[in-house]
Parts: C-alpha cells; structure tokens; sequence
C-alpha cells in the first residue's frame, strides 16, 4: 500500500495481531506451567504449591478475558478479510482452549490437596508421566502456532493417541487399587479425575492443533480424530472373594 | 439506508444472522436431547438407544462447522460493527459450547452401555433428577438466546449452584456404595463420571448464559461465578472394620 495512511493503518494492525499473539503465548506458558505445578505438588504432596496454582488461574482467565476483547474490537475497527480474519478468530479460540487448561489445572491442585490429606497411593506415580506427555504437546503446539507451521500441528494431534492410551490403562490399575482395599477409594477416585483432567487436557492441546492447522493451510484437518481412550466402555471385575486383581472384559464396540 | 442497493446488503444481514440463530436453536435442541436420551437409556439401561446418542453426535459436530463457517463468511463479506459484531461472535462461541455439551451426552451414552453389562446401582436413581434440572437450563438459555433476554440468562447463572450441590452430595452416596463392596467401584466409577459429564454440561450452559448477557447487554456479568461444587476437595472415609457408610471430613479452603 503506497497511501502513507493506509500504510498507517496495515502497521498498526500488524502490531494488533503481534500482541494477540504474544498474548497467546504467554497464557499457553501459563496453562503448560499450571498443567507441571500442579502435577508436581501431587507428586511432592506440597499443598502451598497447590494452592497458588488454584489462585494463579485467575490471571489465566484474565489473559483470556483481555484476548478476548481485543479480537473483538480488532474485528470491529480493522474489518480484517481472509488471512487475517483467520489469524483474529484463531486468537479467539486458541484462548478459549487454553483458558480451559487452565481450569484443568486448577482442578488437579485442588485435587491434589484432598490427596495430601491422605496416605500415599501407587498409581499416582503413572501421573506424571502421563502429564510430560501432554506438556508436550502443549509446548510443542504453540511453537507450531509461532511458527505457523501447520505440519507440526498435524504431528502433535496424531500424537494425542498415546496419551489416550496411557490414560486407560492408568484408569485400569486404580480401579484394581480401588477393590483391593476400600480406603483406597477415595484417593483413586480423586486420583481417576486427575487422569481424566490430563487427558482433557490433552483433548483441548489437540483442538489448538486444529485451530492452527486451519489457521495456516484454511482448511480443516482430515480424517477423523484419533482415539486411544476406550475407557468409557471399560468394565473391571474383581475375582470371586480374595483381593481385587484387574479382571478385564472387552469394550462392547458402539 | 435509503440506497436501495444499501437496504438490500441490510436485509441479506439480517437473514444470514437469522440462519444461523435458527443453527443456534436447532444445534441446542439436539444437543439437550441427546442429553435427555442418554439419561434415558441409562434408566431404562438401553444399549440400542444410548448407541444412536453416540452415533448422532456426529450431526451436532457438523451443525458446529457449519456455524463457524457461516460465521467467518458472515464476518469476511459484510464486516459487522458493533451489536451486530457481537451477534456473529456470539453464535461462533455458543455454538462451540453446544458441541462440548454434545460431546458429554454422547460419553455419557458410552457409559450407559458399560452399565447396561453391571448390575443396576443405586446411586444411578439420582442421575435423571440431576439431569432434568440441568436440561431445563438448557432450555432456558436457549430462550434466553431467541429472546435477546438478559435477565433470564442471570437466572440460569446463578442456577447453576444447586446443580453443583446435587453433584457433590451424589459424589458423596456413589463413593459409599463403592465402599460398600468392590463390585460396586466399576460401575459406581461410571456413574461418578456420569455424573461430573452432568455438572460439566451444566457449566457450559452457564457459559452461554454469560455469552447471552454479554450479546444483550455489552458487558459481562458482575461478581464471580457461583460455585456449590466442592467434590473436588471431598474426603470419605470408610469406617474401621464393617461396611462402608459415609464418614466425611470437611473440604480444606483453598
């Protein structure tokens, strides 16, 4: 654009979408940093540390609330088209996903600090495991988003499979722990609900992928989504009398 | 506007925001009763109907893309300002609110076939009741939405508490039962997850009471989100010796 104000005009909403993105990545470093604190407070049984990652999600949900209100007035003042608009609406939602990890976090420490209350359990030792994993793929997504590069993104939602998959068989274990003693219950089911907040974590990591992908290439990703979590079928018997051991049946198939 | 081409711009507005409230409707009805349906066929423990809940979700997620392709169109070609900036926002994140409440309907008709292989549980009496007040906030946010009525979205908000109270003392009974005998824990787990489905749908329903307020009014909700969920902090413990009853503690503050 050679008109000096409409030149004016392009920098500026250059710098606009700059700091949106540079918003995004702070919130992202945030929600990672919220998903490994927590996780760390259950492993360490430390409930100061859990308790300032449930206060530090406000500034999360801040970040999102201000993301917010600058697409929206981006969109307003700018009347962005096709590239751009991506990139504004793409801020719109990459933050909608990262404000929930956030929430998810804030869950797990929580949890973690009924746990704390508690004797130690043994499967909470596949918990942190579980969470690099998905920390991964947080990280891993918003350098894909950095970088635009829409390769990466299909690479980190194929990825979320293992996470599924490691996610079963931890539901698995905690529901033998479960029967073999019955104080057990109550720690593995906070411990269940942690796993299942890391895996939807996961699941929202995955839908950034999306977003990205679709953001860089304008169109979606194809194919239907990987699923290695078959746990909302899984049914774990214990044996006639004795201590529980994880008797396994077959998922039915929908 | 007097400019007839003008006029005729306006009306292809106005029509493309009705299409895609009319989205909104239809896409919300769908998804309250495939919430409906899968309560049902966990109280009448029917595999067959909970299997069409899991395969029609698939519609509801087609519904979201049409929305949100609509909606980057709508934004693209006319470059709304103002109200009608936030009615096209609106209906790209409600309707994304929607999907999740599909995607938890769906897991919970998952759950209901691994049920449906169980002996029926007590606890699972308490689902519909919980269901049923979540599914009238369902509908009350939708009319809120045709409605434009800001009120009635405060309403279904603050409502939300005695749907996390339900949840909380239903935690509570499930995990007794799980105590009681370990061939309760598989399905007590589904039920405890069923049931946090439950409370979950109910949140995203408050979201979009928060996106209907903010659509009417232009700002957001005052005061911080009610909150009568505090499972997650819950400890109970099974007493020494005997059957399991539940002995509870009080929630640690955060």
């Amino acid at each position: 654009m050679t008109d000096p104000r409409g030149e004016h005009i392009v920098r500026a909403f250059d710098a606009e979408l700059q700091e949106l993105e540079h918003t995004i990545v702070r919130m992202g470093g945030m929600a990672e940093a919220a998903l490994e604190t927590a996780v760390e407070a259950l492993a360490r049984r430390n409930s100061t540390v859990a308790a300032e990652v449930v206060q530090g999600d406000r500034e999360i949900d801040l970040l999102e609330q201000q993301i917010s209100e600058r697409s929206i007035h981006t969109l307003a003042l700018r009347q962005p088209m096709a590239s751009d608009l991506r990139e504004v609406v793409a801020a719109l939602r990459i933050s909608g996903e990262l404000e929930r990890i956030g929430d998810y976090a804030a869950n797990i420490a929580k949890r973690a600090m009924a746990l704390n209350q508690l004797p130690p359990m043994r499967p909470a030792h596949s918990i942190p495991r579980m969470a690099r994993l998905v920390q991964s793929n947080i990280k891993r997504v918003l350098d894909a988003y950095v970088a635009r590069d829409a390769e990466l993104a299909a690479h980190v939602w194929e990825s979320d499979e293992e996470i599924d998959e490691t996610y079963t068989s931890l539901f698995r274990e905690t529901l033998t722990y479960m029967m073999e003693d019955p104080r057990n219950i109550t720690p593995c089911t906070h411990l269940l609900f942690i796993a299942k907040n890391i895996e939807r974590i996961g699941d929202h990591a995955t839908n950034v992928a999306e977003l990205v992908y679709y953001l860089v290439k304008g169109q979606r990703l194809e194919g239907g989504r990987p699923k290695g979590d078959t746990s909302s079928y899984t049914v774990v018997e214990p044996p006639e009398g004795g201590r529980g051991r994880a008797a396994t049946e077959e998922s039915p198939k929908p």
